[in-house]
This record gives structure tokens, C-alpha cells and sequence, in this order.
């Protein structure tokens, strides 16, 4: 049977010793030596490799084969991370997926080239936004979305906190924001789209997924660090749903954010969100408030873009306190095929001026 | 309106600049002076308190306004956790909620008392094991599931690691393992439930743990960690289903391993757990196989334990590489309300013996 590869950095002293634990761990967790042999020899992971680097940190890379996990994706996540997330000085670098694997998940519906015919956008960025402030109330969202589909955003999305508070309740919101939107297309020519965001009740989501799209939503926003990545997969693979997803990062920064433990940047936000069906991933861009290096960024957008099986490449989308001065910037070091948001910024000033000229900075 | 707290623990030097990020980050996301007043002073979250420690950190406490969370877990959760988990340095210590969105939750649905009832058990700890390891087929589990039920334990989980393995398929194991642990119980008067771990497709969760409920099983495993913490609240509130959850912390480790960077361990495994309806809650104990020290585990303890409005207190379960030897030592520490998990171990020798002399050593 065909394995996927995992490659682990271990800190300290005792990498033999972390990887037998781990190959463990990860799959029987039981007495290696009370198994059956075929169980040690098939189930149990192997260590292919273990080597050691001059900072203490060793390289080991573990083999398991793929059906161990019963080609679902929570009980992937759970091999990959599920009990070793709990060792300290372990962190996950890479990982190499079978066809035989990667092919059980259909990841991104859309993917680079999907989202650019679904927009008629052959070659720039898209250009995308959001309706805030929490506290707006759905009428309120809806007048600010229509500034903004004027303006000709592509995707116009949930603030990631717009949730189903009293002040906009979900689908009050969705409602009057995608008509505000579809309206305002008819008007424009322009095809933008509202993406509402799914951040609801575990056993509401599907069933809103489907609303959002009858009443009138052109994509759709997840929160896979709060919802869980198989919910964003299961909205994804929805044939009924069929719109493109855009993955926020809310919750995920503990597992990236040690550089001793967790996993690494590229295999969280690139590789992970592929397999669970994101079109666009959301994370936050180096040199804006949050603290991504521009090494990690690179990191997220090879994995996000390079060849896994047969699986889509998906949109980068850089954020977090972007401003439109930083468009030529972000172009040159991302490239085109990236969603470029930015939220509260466009708000200093007028709005729709702003947003026309960020507009001109990516299309015209 | 009400208010919750939340108490950060901030590294460095910029404790008031980084509080003042947080409360805007957390909640609208937006420039907060373009926020209409009534939304800076309501819906933006209010620092109460800023004080710094001689080792550097400083404790920072923020009132958010209940409202801020529609009453949903997953948006609790993100204004708890979501963008400020990609922030460096900060480090959530405390909660504080008041009872009108407490009583939001329904929490644990038996809780210390109600499993005590469940079981029958008036005093003494739980004793608890898992089928193991992977690679075992359906019978196999049914036949060790069958030693362990005659030996008289309280529950008899799914190894965490199983799932929809093509080696014990999920629907397959459940009917033959809730079968052979009943037929058990008829034989000897034990009331021995099984825990199937519902570590499957977010779309499948609530339907196989109606069926698992139909298929005879007495209790259920969760794995918020990759299923989402929702996902467990949705099986616990759900009145079809009404059986005991048994959490367990996969995939949860970053969330606490970073001394400087995440939840305290109190937080996660044991007041989110509570509010999202585990009814015992998994963790590694201190002195095993994994990184938590006894205060950890004290913390947690604590956490599971102690007043939340009207949520029910829950049951803590250290557990990794737990041995016989071990459990009056862990009786001391962590009194009588306790699930003993001891799994891999029983297995060296003699099963139905050791199982036993575990009997023994908590019932008898």
C-alpha cells in the first residue's frame, strides 16, 4: 500500500528516540511490541530518515501508510497532528501525499484558474473587501456593500467577526447584502460577489451554505481554525453549494506561530486549506499587524500553488491592516494570481474614491 | 449589557499598545475612530486593567460585550481566540462569563453527578480503557471489547486513533462492539458502555451518533481538536442522541505547549471543554508520556471543577501511558471524581487479569 511522507523537525537531543514515540503514536498508540508483527510492519508508521542539522535541530521523516487514515480528512489531520501536537519540540515541516491519497480529497472547487473564468478576470489580481464595522446594522451593511460593488470589487466578504449578533443577524444580513450586491451588478456590469461568512452553529453550516447561495451569495467565507477544516471540506464538495470558498485564519496561530512546535506555515495555510477545499486563503501578509515573515508568506504561496497531485492550485490572499500603497509591493513579491483585501483602510477618506483607486492600482 | 473578561497574559514591553489592539482586533476589526461612537463604546471591547508583573508579563484584562458573540460557541470562541492567536506574545489566562451568556451553553448534559447516576457508581473514580490498537478487525475489537466488559469497566472507548479505517470500518465495529459489551453486560450485571469515537466527516457526525446511539452504544468519544469544538456542542445539546461525550485533545497541544503564546491549559481543556458539552475531558497527565506538569493538570482539575454559572462540573481524565501502579497516587492528587484511562498497559499480560487487578484497585 502507498504512504505519505511526514517530515518532522525534533529539537533536542533525542530524535531516535522522538521518532520511534511518534511513528507510534501517531497510529497504534500501544506497546510496539505487543502488536502483531504485520500490525508493526503495515500499520505502525516507518522512519525513513533522520538527519541531524549543526543547529540540534534533526530532520526525520516518517512514512505512514494511507490507511491508516480511512482517506477522510479529520482522521488525516489526526496522524498528521492529533497526539504529537502534544510533545513539545516537535514541528511539522513538510509533507508528501500519494496520488493514491491526495485523490480522495477534491480540494478547491475552483482553484486559480476557476475563480479567474468565474470573474472573467484572465490576468490580474482580484481585488477584494470587506463589510465592517460589527455593530453595523444589516441595512447599514447593505448601503456600504452597494458603495462597494460600485466601485467594482470582485469579492466583497464578511468581516471575519460578523457572525449572528443582534445587530445583523446572519440571514437578515446575508439577504440584504446579496441583493444589495446583485443590484448593484445589474447597474455596473460588474460581477461582484458577496461572500457571507459560514462562522455558524457545527450542524446549521451546510444548510447555510445552501440558503446563502439561494439568496443570492456569490461565494462564501470559512473559519476553519474555529469550525474545523472537514466543515469548510464538506461545504466544498457540496454540489448544491458550488461557490468558492475563501479560508480566514482566526484560531490557527498557535500552531504556526512557535518555531519549535506546531506546524510549519506553508503546510497550515497553503497545503492543509487546499485539501480542504479553500479557493482563496486568507493570512496575514508580513509588515502588517500581525507577525508573518515575508519567508513565511512565501512559504504559504509555494504551497498554496505547487503541484499536489491533482488538486487545483489555489489564491493567495494576503491581509490584515493592507493599505493601497502596498499594491505594487505585494504584486511583485506574490505575483498575479492573489487576492488583494483590504478592509478598514479604505474607510479613512471616501470609501468609494478609495476603493475606485485601488481599482486603478490593480485593474485598470 | 453583560460583559465577559478576558485576562491576557502580554510579553514585552507594549502591554498597553498591544491591549489596545486586542480590543479593537477582537471585535471590529475596523479604525477604531471610525467607528460611530456608540459602536467604540459598546461593541469595541473595554481594557479594564493593565498590570504589570516583575517577570516582564503583564496581566491585561478586556470586557467584551455579550452581544459580541451572537450566543454562539464558534463566535465566542473567535472573540475569545481568533485574530489574536496570530499575534506573538500574548497569552489568554482567565475567562470570566457572566450567567446571561453562560446559560447560552447547555454544557455538559450529565456532568460529576449525572454520570455518577449514569453508572451507578456513588463514589469511587470511573475506569475507563480504549479497544487498541489500529489494524485490528471489527471481531477482533468485539472480542477484546467482550474481555474488557467482563472485567467491569465503566467504558470502553474507541482508540482515538480509529476512525473509518478499512481494517474495522466504522459502522462494522460499532454494531460488533456495541453488541459483544452488551451481551457482556447481560451475562454480568455490569452496566460496561462502549464510546465510539465519532472522528468523522463533519457532514456524518450528528447522524452516526444517533446511530452509534442506535447500535447500542453507552457514550460517545469526541475529537473537538479536529472536529471543532462546535461540533461536540451540537452532539451534546442534541436530545436524539442524549449520551455521555468523552472529549479528548487531539490536535489541541499548540493551543498550550507555548508558554508565551496561546490558552491556559485550564481554559481549553477545561471551561471550553465544559461550555461545549464534554462530560469528561481527556487530557495527558502529568509524569507520562507527554509535556503538562502537575500544576496543569491542577488547573485543569480546577477549571472542570469549579462554578460556572450553572454548568455542570465535569470529569477530568489524565490519561498517557497510565499504569496500575500509578492510581493511588493519581486518587490523591486528583480525588475521587476521576476517569481512570489506562489503555496500552493492560494489554502486557494477561487483558481480563490486569483489567481485574485495575477493578481492584479502584472498586474493591
Amino acid at each position: 500500500m502507498p504512504h505519505f511522507v511526514v517530515t518532522y523537525e525534533i529539537f533536542g537531543n533525542e530524535a531516535r528516540a522522538i521518532a520511534e514515540a511518534i511513528r507510534v503514536e501517531q497510529t497504534i498508540e500501544f506497546p510496539n511490541d505487543l502488536a502483531a508483527e504485520w500490525i508493526q510492519n503495515e500499520v505502525v508508521g516507518e522512519v525513513l530518515s533522520i538527519t541531524p542539522t549543526d543547529t540540534g535541530m534533526s530532520l526525520v521523516s516518517i512514512a505512514y501508510d494511507v490507511r491508516t487514515t480511512g482517506y477522510q480528512l479529520p482522521q488525516f489531520l489526526n496522524v498528521l497532528w492529533g497526539n504529537v501536537s502534544l510533545f513539545k519540540g516537535v514541528r511539522v515541516r513538510d509533507l508528501q501525499l500519494p496520488r493514491e491519497l491526495a485523490t480522495k480529497f477534491k480540494g478547491p472547487r475552483f482553484g486559480v484558474i476557476g475563480l479567474r473564468k468565474y470573474f472573467d478576470t484572465p490576468t490580474c489580481p482580484l481585488m477584494a473587501t470587506a463589510i465592517k464595522p460589527m455593530g453595523t446594522d444589516s441595512k447599514g451593511f447593505a448601503a456600504i456593500a452597494s458603495t462597494l460593488a460600485r466601485a467594482g470589487f470582485d469579492i466583497i466578504k464578511d468581516d471575519h467577526s460578523l457572525a449572528n449578533q443582534p445587530w445583523a443577524p446572519w440571514r437578515e444580513r446575508v439577504a440584504r447584502v446579496s441583493d444589495a450586491v446583485n443590484k448593484s451588478n445589474e447597474q455596473t456590469g460588474y460581477k461582484t460577489v458577496y461572500a457571507p461568512s459560514l462562522n455558524l452553529p457545527a450542524d446549521e453550516i451546510l444548510r447555510a451554505a445552501v440558503e446563502a447561495k439561494n439568496l443570492g451569495a456569490g461565494a462564501l467565507m470559512m473559519l476553519p481554525g474555529v469550525t474545523g477544516f472537514d466543515s469548510m471540506r464538506s461545504v466544498a464538495d457540496n454540489d448544491e453549494v458550488a461557490l468558492p470558498i475563501m479560508s480566514h485564519p482566526a484560531m490557527l496561530g498557535s500552531f504556526v506561530s512557535n518555531p519549535t512546535q506546531g506546524l510549519s506555515h506553508g503546510l497550515l495555510l497553503g497545503t492543509i486549506m487546499r485539501l480542504a477545499g479553500a479557493d482563496i486563503s486568507v493570512f496575514p501578509n508580513f509588515g502588517g499587524r500581525f507577525s508573518f515573515t515575508a519567508q513565511e508568506c512565501r512559504e504559504i504561496t509555494e504551497a498554496s500553488r505547487n503541484v499536489l497531485s491533482e488538486l487545483k492550485p489555489i489564491w493567495v490572499s494576503p491581509a490584515g491592516g493592507m493599505t493601497l500603497e502596498k499594491i505594487p509591493e505585494m504584486r511583485a513579491f506574490y505575483g498575479e494570481d492573489i487576492t488583494l483585501l483590504i478592509g478598514g483602510a479604505l474607510h479613512r477618506g471616501n470609501l468609494f474614491e478609495n476603493s475606485r483607486a485601488m481599482r486603478r492600482a490593480i485593474v485598470d
